[in-house]
């Protein structure tokens, strides 16, 4: 029994062990594109700063390492073509540039996810860099190595351009950010991007919101930035706008894709072709909280893909299942930590909720608790039955907070469920009273007085 | 309208506050006998080495406050009788030994919960305290001022007795802690109180275990402590070997006492008399895991027990809940972190459930963030159905761990359940599986490897 699977990263490498762990007789190969597999890409923006010293730090496993389980991992390969009727797989040796064909009994597709370079002009100049893979912190570091940039410019105020606007901040760098919307971190309410404006500000970055780059300007070197109302210097572009799903292999093997534009599985993380099961960045899953599919490419969420696959993949029988995700993510910008789960507002509205919520800062610890900081929480709910559709937080104790209401969406908790909850306290700890059960306080209190007329002072 | 409220720390406070946003009109009196309302007694270690500065940062409002809010707070000022049929009270006013009767129409007991001082001979020397009110802590103060003990003995090895130990430890003072039984933090595992042992002795505090405390010794002033195996010379001692609940008032007037020794309340806070509500460290509740009585005297549990009987003492009608309790704490000792939630093994054993359990030493973020620590975590389960029993945790991020299995247990959710949970993951926050996730992975793979007859390894 021959297991294949095409790529290396988190979904890829965990379904390989997986598989291995499951069954010591099949033959396991994984083909990797890249030069190394098993990377924490998550880890990437800290690298170019040393706050991670090492580049091997951010290698879980070299292939020597996998080797040592008895699974083959093929780096620098890349899978062209599938052959889904003959299971047959077309792969190119990226270093000797020789093709060769590769039989499989089952596979499993885990090729990731890329980062989106927009057309703007310029985009081609040295020093314009995307920041997705090893190879790419590889030569930004080359980059900053042989030119020392003292100027830099983020375009793209998600996640991966704000961690990277600390760690180029952090080696001393003027950097500026540049967001086409009117606010950094949109995935959030207004709160919580007014925070992030000012943590960022605070730190001397430049923030300019709603602006659109038009051009990367400079002779073989990029030397400058235009955007709609005015222009500035830089001798380093990080671009990150976003990313999109690898399914080019998958669509031409015929694999289906779904609406999000990643490929479509089944809760046993399944394709529509027959012995091929696909897991990771590249596919897509449902959103819990709103039934709705969504592609919410996570290294976290991928790992757990992984798991899912390889168990079936190596078995071949649907053992596991993969329910969906809530669409919980969380980020560190400088010292403020940013999370959410489930539905912003926005989204719990075009998901088609009335949406009722309570937003306040409290504390992170007892008040008389030496270093207690403040923090936001907001917690968004459905109006008719009071179930718990999302939470965003930014502040201290926010890592904690959003996983106590991920865990209470995953339970199906509603607000007034949250109003007893249980949770541990002592002064280093939290309030005596959890945000998430001063929140949900909140919520039953306008509940209360909207239901029962209470006469209620507030 | 009358609300009368027998005892005015955390249950009592919240109960006359709520009241009062529920009542604009209500007279609503509180009786507390010790000299400040509103105390964070949770704060109280932390007094001692001025950890918290001021004690006046541990009154979280003055009866003049309460006055602003048109609630009348008494202090000492002791209810010595109810006679719940005339519906009067009995008070003595403790500044001037004055006695006088007042009437109620509704009813709070909030008495709280006192330190037990065990027989032993010398208790009542100088220099032998209890740690309860503010005013142990200011007679402890006192004597710390007056005296500058250099070695203290703490007996008791539970919570308070730890918290005081690392306090005085603060102080510069030599510190010795005899337990009784043959590890401290008896409610954890023997994991957990290893730990706990190991964080004591690596600051230099003598730790006796499985010694009984024989005399404290001294003429006038306590200078020795005699125990089974040996003597400590000791200019302080204090005792935290357990509290119980002040119940003599409620249980002379008529009041229902439950098996654990606590007032007996239905789940809106009513005693078995009419009219009369009680909440706080006096009551027992229901542990949510067990479905046993449990007694529980927490001060987070005491505000939220204080909102329910507030509110329908208020309104005079069964509006709020309170569903009962988890068994949730947290504790910490110098910088480690202990919690737990729901029942522990022993307790889950002795509840009748056949336990499966995994424990896990794992980071506490990715492995290459500077700063990474460890942290153990274990969870507990029912074998039978893979339910969620309990969980337990020492170490950097034990906050968190315990309150993502609080929420899952308050959500009545099984091991199978988390091994898949999107909970909030960078590098910064915690390993890509949270230890939640991976402790589940195990209890599913022992699962697995029991029922399925996979061929796995380990």
């Amino acid at each position: 029994m021959r297991l294949v699977i095409v790529g290396g990263v988190a979904a890829g490498t965990k379904a390989a062990s997986r598989a291995r762990r499951l069954d010591p007789e099949m033959e396991i190969t994984v083909y990797q594109e890249e030069p190394e597999p098993s990377i924490s890409e998550c880890g990437l923006p800290y690298l170019l700063s040393s706050v991670v010293r090492e580049r091997e730090n951010l290698i879980a496993r070299t292939p020597e390492r996998f080797a040592q389980n008895d699974i083959e991992v093929l780096v620098r390969h890349r899978v062209q073509k599938i052959d889904s009727a003959a299971r047959e797989l077309s792969v190119l040796d990226l270093k000797t540039g020789e093709a060769f064909d590769d039989t499989y009994d089952r596979l499993v597709i885990a090729t990731g996810a890329r980062a989106v370079l927009p057309p703007i002009p310029g985009a081609e100049l040295e020093g314009v860099f995307k920041l997705r893979f090893l190879t790419d912190s590889d030569e930004i570091g080359g980059y900053i190595e042989e030119h020392s940039p003292k100027k830099a410019t983020i375009v793209g105020g998600g996640y991966i351009g704000l961690e990277v606007a600390e760690n180029l901040c952090r080696l001393g760098m003027e950097v500026s950010l540049i967001e086409g919307e009117d606010r950094v971190a949109l995935a959030y309410g207004p709160e919580v991007s007014e925070q992030v404006e000012a943590e960022l500000e605070a730190h001397g970055i430049g923030v300019y919101t709603g602006e659109k780059v038009e051009e990367f300007t400079g002779e073989g070197r990029v030397r400058g930035v235009k955007f709609g109302d005015g222009k500035l210097e830089t001798d380093l572009v990080i671009v990150g706008v976003g990313i999109k799903p690898c399914v080019d292999l998958a669509e031409d093997a015929g694999v289906e894709i779904g609406v999000t534009g990643a490929i479509r599985i089944d809760k046993h993380m399944r394709t529509s072709l027959p012995g091929v099961w696909a897991a990771g960045d590249c596919v897509e899953t449902t959103n819990l909280v709103s039934g709705k599919p969504a592609w919410v490419p996570l290294g976290d969420t991928a790992n757990q893909m992984g798991r899912v696959a390889g168990t079936n993949a190596a078995t071949g029988e649907d053992i596991l299942e993969f329910p969906g995700v809530l669409g919980t993510g969380i980020f560190k910008v400088f010292d403020l930590g940013v999370g959410k789960t489930g539905l912003s507002e926005k989204e719990a509205t075009e998901a088609g909720f009335e949406v009722v919520s309570a937003g306040l800062w409290a504390n992170d610890r007892a008040a008389y608790y030496p270093g207690v900081q403040k923090g936001f929480l907001k917690l968004i709910a459905d109006h008719a039955t009071g179930r718990l559709l999302g939470a965003e937080g930014a502040g201290s104790g926010t890592d904690k907070l959003i996983d106590i209401c991920a865990t209470a969406l995953w339970g199906g908790l509603s607000y007034p469920d949250l109003v007893n909850i249980d949770l541990a306290y002592s002064p280093p700890y939290g309030p005596a009273l959890s945000p998430v059960i001063q929140a949900a306080t909140i919520l039953s209190g306008k509940f209360e007085r909207a239901r029962e007329g209470l006469r209620a002072s507030e």
